[in-house]
């Protein structure tokens, strides 16, 4: 039977509201009116925005609709925790082919609703049209106490570099999947959720703020290409050590560099004693590592090999115009 | 000489910075970060999001770069206007495919910016994805007085359904841009500029939700598709007064009725007298017209003939999967 859309663009509205979030004490007005509307924000609004485009950002042959929902409500959350905001709402435009099937759109919104739960937003509206490949377009807003969003641009010299997590997960797992086979072994799995379902580290980020975080990004397009944004952002240089980057279980060290997606944070804290303390928190809250990975420098962006020599950074990752 | 775009993601989203605003009192982090902050809002935030798809929404062969990117920005202002809302800020998801000539997102970005800088928005960031086709999203963020927002669900039996401005001419002007024959006259031009300069009515809509309007929309996908739209909102029915709808010099009268984008107001007002207020009030203030072309009633969507006999209203309009 043919389950492609032969539905009208309201119908198909109608039932993807099903799946949106309900009406809750913030949202005054949901989806389905010109515009939705949510009472005042107790502190600053903070607003993200990303994009995910067939054959760009996934592969319809490796992803399903729900681990895309999922991902692509995630990735803003990830943005919204690099900046110590608290989640708040989410609107979607999405293109999808007119062959799309409709089961498919209902799954992706699923996922969406999945995430949506998970880090506590509402999703509150969107636009819908169609187009030749698919893309899934999120705007995200959080709230921030006033000045307190830790910006990339706060990293001082002396300053210690962490990471939370492990690195080269993502991409790792993204190798497997094009592979083909089965996953054979839970670090296998492991790869594969760490792609196909990151987790933002909401919860993380607030601990690393309030321990004195002066800067703080997602690693989204790899290590060395982020720390170099940072490192600018900040007008600082960095030394990093090889032998101390936290390289996931089956992935290689040039994943754990350059491989991008991990969507784990890379953070700037004032001392080591700052560190100590986040790392006892993290472990104690969350279970989660954290691992100081390099120092801040007044310029140059260097990486230390095992032996001690020092070789530059190159900055390399995901550029969607220029490849990796 | 080749000005396609050779250039990194980094340098052609540092050189699309500058043309964005700049930082404002409002505005607490701009683009280049995570995410942006605003300031706390002192009202209820409104949030709207919509997407031009290229082949869908526009043709690269008929619209200017600066005009696609006025129109973005404007189509989600008109949105928050028919929420009563002030505008405050917009994102920006950008899909483009590598063909594209950096100068032409440049001019994108110069058209979103004039548009930003006529209806007081801060463009405070967004996100760039390489694509097969053109794509624009925007996230706009707004503001309203607590429970001040008119939805398009308030519209009650015996309220006076009205317009603002004249309706069809967009549909007339993309018609004349598809002929591809230059305009001869002050009429076409007004037509060409209908559609692809269209106007969103922010301070009309202040007005006549200060006049009690009950229930608010934008005509984006024409009068009596929008209108039944609102009708099933609000649980009402309408009679519709052909001989009364506003037809735009050089536009049908089937333009006027399911054109779309012309990005008026449509609107329910308690009585007639809420409606003469309004009438004086539009025309000192902006010069604008609004017009009476109908009447709510419990059931039914009519629409009476000339001689006065009635007919259904046909909801018929665009539907971007369903077609004309």
């Amino acid at each position: 039977m043919d389950k492609r859309m032969r539905t009208s663009e309201d119908e198909l509205l109608a039932a993807i509201r099903k799946v949106l979030s309900g009406a809750g004490p913030e949202v005054v007005v949901g989806p389905g009116d010109d515009a939705a509307v949510l009472a005042a924000a107790s502190g600053e609004q903070v607003l993200t925005a990303d994009v995910l485009v067939e054959g760009v950002h996934f592969d319809l042959s490796l992803t399903s609709a729900r681990d895309l929902g999922y991902k692509a409500i995630t990735v803003n959350v990830s943005d919204l925790a690099a900046m110590a905001a608290s989640p708040r709402a989410a609107l979607v435009t999405l293109v999808l082919p007119p062959s799309v099937e409709e089961s498919w759109v209902m799954e992706l919104f699923g996922g969406m609703r999945e995430a949506c739960d998970e880090y506590a937003l509402w999703l509150v509206g969107g636009d819908l049209s169609s187009g030749s490949k698919i893309s899934v377009s999120v705007t995200a807003t959080g709230e921030v106490a006033p000045g307190r969003a830790v910006l990339r641009s706060g990293a001082r010299v002396g300053d210690v570099v962490v990471v939370t997590g492990e690195l080269g997960a993502s991409a790792a797992g993204l190798r497997l999947a094009r592979e083909g086979r089965a996953p054979s072994s839970d670090t296998d799995r492991a790869l594969l959720r760490a792609h196909f379902r990151p987790v933002a580290r909401v919860g993380e980020a607030g601990v690393l703020a309030r321990h004195g975080a002066t800067a703080m990004m997602d690693i989204s397009d790899g290590l060395a290409l982020d720390l170099s944004r940072m490192c600018r952002a900040s007008r600082v240089g960095v030394t990093l050590r090889s032998v101390d980057i936290p390289v996931a279980d089956g992935a290689s060290f040039a994943d754990a560099l350059s491989g991008g997606e991990d969507y784990e944070l890379l953070v700037t804290l004032p001392h080591v004693v700052a560190f100590e303390a986040v790392k006892v928190e993290l472990r104690e809250t969350f279970g989660a590592a954290v691992t100081a990975i390099g120092t801040i420098e007044a310029e140059g962006l260097k990486i230390q090999d095992m032996s001690g020599s020092l070789a530059p950074l190159a900055p390399e990752g995901w550029d969607h115009f220029g490849g990796r």
